[in-house]
């Protein structure tokens, strides 16, 4: 028999209704002859909400609290959409993070599973039940609720196939699967059948929002295949699996953009040892992601150090530069929001040569400037201006071939 | 140091705004130099909408999920509350049934708390926490939630308070303490400065809305003083305690009605060993409570047996008599839903004759025909025809004179 993990997200998840949909679709798998886990999110809107409470409550609301407050979303969804399974004449149960267990590592709203029990459940498939596990949630050793951070019911739902030996893990969500580029800013966007496990994780680190990055990593780590599908057709799907040679005849894969992206410029600082750690060490201390550097050649001692971070970091950033820029002695402060980071990825560049200069010699060709520059084995990324960003994605789709199918 | 419990029910909290004015009523508490736990409900109107909830998904949702999905409705309350605390400056942390933990029985919708491990609890209370804790919740040995049944946030409070050994328990209502009857049915209700366990148990009982009767059944066993006292202003309250002399010198302490009856009788059954077993066994098997119970005198070899059971229960009811009435030979049922039930209440019965025929006496004056009468020790039940409803409970609270304080 196979084992059969199903997560379903937010939308398809949104009203009762809708999980009599999704149940359906649960029951049809079963009575295809899979044992099914199925992992659920909060109904859309109710994670939102519960975050709103918690900020009416308090402008810092304490970790532990807040993760105990928004973990009641996928209570409330797994608890449903068990009764409604029930209900079409199917045995079905539902575990919390606790319950299962799902042991985590006690870091609060962005909690990484350390183990997953899998006893209990393992017994009630034995006994025909589709268990339903409530995603996104875990508890520390001391039974504290943990939470895994946005998009973690994704991370849930690999980490459960992983642990189960699940034969497969699939992803329902409102878009039919990963696609070369965003259908919304460009239509020539075509969906990939396949793609791996590598550019998959370069794909939603560089702003492609279909899988958090965490299940990818830990699909790749334990070589869970992950099908990506829509809950609302029985149409398309992408598998995120293991590299293959098909794969490396394509040169690039996709292309993404992420415009949550903020430049910072820390203007005539000297060129010695220790001053970039003591400028980056305050933001890893408060857990702020840096993602581009770059430093210009250094003139008569003194460089100038760039950078970015997520949009929604800025303030803080801001405040720590402020202490510590004048510290290393810096001139002075420079803040550009109006960005975009435009990303081409594809396993094939690792035994392709020119892919960089394409993609530059594309946006100089539409008078694009580029900003920054960062490479990966298989990525290329550049920052511009934000205005470009439906124009570089078009021209680099094209330029790359990306609508046909190979 | 004085170790004190709280507990605040769904309209105390029924808010964020209303949240923050428990929160300074509780750090008063705090200041003033007691320990705490506070017990919290579901914010006014959540448990209403969860059930709807449940009951949109299946017409009969399985308990189990029944009860993890209602339970959120506290988990959101105390980890506002924790938040709230900790703003104004005070250390605090919430728990949930599981964390605690309070071991219940399994019985899912009305579970019974069999322990509760208190360790945890004391060693945060020793470091100066106010300690918050989910009302109505409790897992069985399985780690399934488990729910204690309407009101039962007030048992979660009374058994913490006892598993604790508290000096006090305070419960929070809407109301600022218990009268000796209805202060919306007759404006001469005055509220006891006291009562005794067994008086107060007769009262919830017999109708009176203010305490969950099994929450004063623990607090008995245990000896756990209670001060029922209103969130909303600082006057008054009631202490629920053990019967002293005063208490003895009151003849009746209180008059209550139970409108939500009603009357059943099972016409013409023979009148021999085994009929009233085979009537009550499948009532009883199906938990539902019968309240008064008469037996005509037989004439001939047969008789009539009416009682009164819960309005909402008449239905199902209905439907098991039909067959056991058949099976016994009886000739009919007859259902009456417009009586209710109207008793006085007082631990001085004990020692004071007459008590029964004045309350007789003082109906027929105003031509209330008594349908059916009960009695126990200290409290005396008939059923009238409900629309004298109010009219019985005003002669009743004058002709025993319980508008005086005494």
């Amino acid at each position: 028999m196979t084992l059969m993990v199903q997560k379903y997200g937010g939308t398809s998840v949104a009203n009762v209704e809708k999980i009599h949909h999704v149940a359906r679709r649960v029951i049809r798998a079963k009575e295809a002859g899979n044992e099914l886990v199925v992992v659920a999110s909060a109904m859309a809107g109710e994670t939102d909400r519960l975050i709103q409470l918690a900020h009416s409550a308090s402008d810092d609301p304490m970790p532990r609290e807040f993760d105990s407050l928004v973990s009641t979303g996928e209570q409330i969804t797994v608890s449903l959409l068990a009764m409604v399974l029930n209900k079409l004449g199917h045995k079905a149960k539902s575990y919390l993070g606790y319950q299962v267990k799902v042991l985590t590592d006690g870091d609060y709203k962005k909690a990484r599973i350390l183990k997953i029990e899998t006893s209990q459940i393992k017994e009630d498939l034995k006994k025909g039940y589709i268990v339903v596990v409530a995603g996104f949630q875990g508890v520390d050793k001391k039974n504290n609720i943990n939470t895994l951070g946005r998009g973690g019911s994704d991370t849930s739902a690999v980490a459960l196939a992983a642990a189960l030996e699940a034969d497969v893990c699939e992803i329902y969500t409102d878009v039919d699967g990963v696609y070369t580029t965003d259908p919304a800013i460009y239509d020539r966007a075509r969906r990939m059948k396949k793609v791996s496990y590598d550019e998959m994780l370069e794909m939603a680190s560089a702003g492609a929002k279909v899988l958090h990055p965490r299940s990818v990593e830990l699909a790749k780590k334990y070589g869970v295949p992950v099908y990506v599908k829509s809950s609302f057709n029985d149409e398309g799907g992408t598998l995120v699996t293991k590299e293959d040679k098909d794969m490396e005849k394509e040169v690039v894969s996709g292309v993404t953009y992420d415009r949550d992206q903020a430049k910072i410029t820390v203007i005539h600082v000297p060129d010695r040892p220790g001053v970039a750690a003591r400028l980056f060490t305050p933001l890893s201390d408060e857990n702020i992601p840096v993602d581009m550097i770059i430093q210009n050649a250094s003139i008569e001692g003194y460089t100038d150090l760039t950078f970015t971070v997520s949009r929604k970091d800025i303030k803080q950033v801001r405040k720590l530069l402020e202490e510590s820029g004048k510290d290393v002695g810096a001139s002075g402060l420079q803040f550009d929001e109006n960005i975009a980071k435009i990303s081409i990825i594809g396993v094939g560049m690792r035994s392709h040569a020119g892919v960089a200069s394409k993609m530059f010699a594309t946006l100089a060709k539409e008078g694009i400037n580029i900003l920054m520059i960062s490479t990966s084995e298989i990525k290329i990324s550049c920052a511009i201006e934000a205005k470009y960003t439906e124009l570089a994605v078009r021209v680099l789709h094209d330029a790359f071939g990306l609508e046909q199918e190979r």
